[in-house]
């Protein structure tokens, strides 16, 4: 049993191909849970965190038999302030979690493909990850973990309402179905704005890439369902994921609309893109994510040679400051301005090869 | 005798390599000359306009006997709109006498390196331009030029000040001194106005690229002598010069300023210019005058590789609607979108081999 390490790469489970990836980065099945008995983590005592942990640590051995897969559990006191970073880059905890120095943990499938986020808000939040739009197959999965680690621990639910949240939003299924979109065609024909606002009434809502409270970068939208509760899991799923095709539907044929109206525009776009960050020598963070947003349309629009989804999305982890300063001393003065060289050089070695096809 | 065609091809006498090259792209002597018993150009029928012509036609013989040189003249109702545009990008005539459908001509030296331009303000405007920083040498040509015509032609002359123009300004002698200079530096780093205001009380003034009432493109001005009354062309042009040498080193020492307080951020601006310039797909006029601008700071900090200051002195012509739309069918409906699809696709091909030298 080898030790598992997500901050030492940038790679993650659901960055492989995937279906609908031109669109869709990658879908997430979120299941809170509590264990009775305890307070919620935000109520807790660092006693109280430490029980929850060791139940956890009892359940595990179960886990690794159903499972068949390696697990472990990180606590997140042990781990350096960008391993933390990077993890939350790769979406494998949430940056709440990362800021519960004592109490948090995360429980991680040697794959990455699983991360179970210990005395975040919840004591329990079971997260899968998949690539591309594969909301059914990750629920199935979250769905088969939760039942192994119900089978091991008592989690709180009532039989009118279902499963007990910290936060009420939660309660009932503690299902939170999400999908990243890029959606940069429906964005520059202002077509974003109305569509967010009829999703609302639908009960779906739309975020930016970090989860709540983050602004849209780079057109990349978190798309998730916004009530758990009063609706079996398979109808939440079911509707959410219509409203994704119908999105997906949308964004592609309007890259195909602007494409066949405003070619050599997009080409310019793109292609000034990439000649710029292939010529750059310093970039911030925000810059970075616009721009590799620019070049993930460029390939979604078929112009763009020897680049692949997978790279752009172990770029966006790369471009981060955690990854770029994973090896920095603390003590340097000039560290001010590196992170911006060591992007802009990243960017540069990363995407000499690519190439713009002329139409 | 063959025919002088200098809209057939982008390049000028003034382009060559010449002195202060880094600062100064050109350096240009006119005089302002009227022949004595007719009226100004503004003044004048067509058949006035018609006797000046064909004085100056008299005078040919002996011109081209005592310069050793063929001259032509080319009646501006003879050339093509474009090419009347692509003689004022190369600096060989003014949008003014362009205009002058009828009345005006260019009396033109076959190396380019000379044209007098016939019925514009005045009657003749001789005109000499060198590549770089020579004002005397460029001084002593327009001289000798002026001395054999004088011989040939009444030139109108008043004891009490000296040569008689059109517009008072120009009266005494005639004499207009004025030097191309790109100043990038002096720009960036605010001094440029401080730097023209005291100027214009020592009787200097600058303009933009296209002279009188052009805006400053691309850091590029037009810096000349106000008076020509009053006092010897010698004295004119010393003060004058004397003037440019200052600026000329002021602008270098704020460049080695610049490189060596923030290296990373001139290359990174020059980087991504040439970058985004080398993979664009549609530019218009002023975005590319602007791109060669700051390309040419590259070569003057010593950044690229494969480009001289007589490339970007040519693409200075080429980039313009005149040049772009030399072989262009006035009938064609895409034309709107064209030259900026042209001049994209040149720039393109004109650096492509062009490198960034890394520090």
């Amino acid at each position: 049993m080898s030790a598992i390490k997500p901050w030492a790469n940038s790679t993650a489970y659901w960055m492989q191909e995937g279906p609908d990836q031109d669109v869709v980065l990658s879908s997430r099945i979120r299941l809170a849970r509590n264990i009775v008995g305890l307070p919620y983590p935000n109520f807790q005592s660092d006693q109280q965190a430490e029980e929850i942990i060791e139940k956890i640590q009892q359940a595990l051995p179960r886990l690794k038999e159903e499972t068949e897969n390696d697990w472990q559990i990180l606590s997140i006191t042990g781990l350096s302030e960008s391993a933390r970073g990077i993890m939350v880059d790769k979406h494998l905890m949430s940056p709440a979690l990362a800021e519960r120095e004592k109490q948090g943990a995360l429980l991680l499938r040697d794959d990455e493909a699983v991360s179970i986020m210990l005395n975040e808000e919840d004591h329990l939040r079971i997260q899968v990850l998949h690539s591309g739009l594969q909301l059914e197959k990750a629920w199935n999965l979250a769905d088969k973990l939760d039942d192994i680690l119900e089978s091991q621990l008592d989690f709180a639910f009532s039989d009118t309402y279902g499963y007990k949240t910290a936060c009420p939003t939660n309660a009932g299924t503690g299902l939170r179905a999400s999908v990243m979109m890029h959606l940069p065609a429906l964005a520059m024909s202002q077509k974003l704005g109305p569509l967010l606002t009829s999703m609302t009434k639908l009960g779906i809502v739309a975020r930016g890439l970090y989860g709540e409270g983050s602004e849209a970068f780079g057109h990349i939208y978190q798309i998730s369902n916004q009530i758990s509760l009063g609706k079996p899991e398979k109808e939440i799923l079911a509707s959410l994921q219509a409203l994704i095709r119908q999105i997906i539907n949308e964004e592609r044929k309007t890259r195909k609309f602007l494409f066949s109206r405003i070619p050599i525009q997009l080409q310019d776009k793109v292609g000034r893109t990439l000649g710029m960050v292939k010529n750059s020598y310093i970039m911030q963070n925000k810059e970075a994510i616009r721009r590799l947003s620019d070049l993930r349309f460029g390939l979604e629009l078929g112009i763009l040679d020897n680049l692949s989804y997978e790279d752009l999305n172990h770029l966006m982890v790369k471009i981060q400051d955690a990854w770029l300063n994973r090896e920095e001393d603390d003590q340097d003065e000039n560290r001010k301005n590196r992170p911006g060289i060591k992007r802009a050089q990243l960017l540069r070695e990363s995407l000499a090869e690519v190439n713009i096809i002329s139409q």
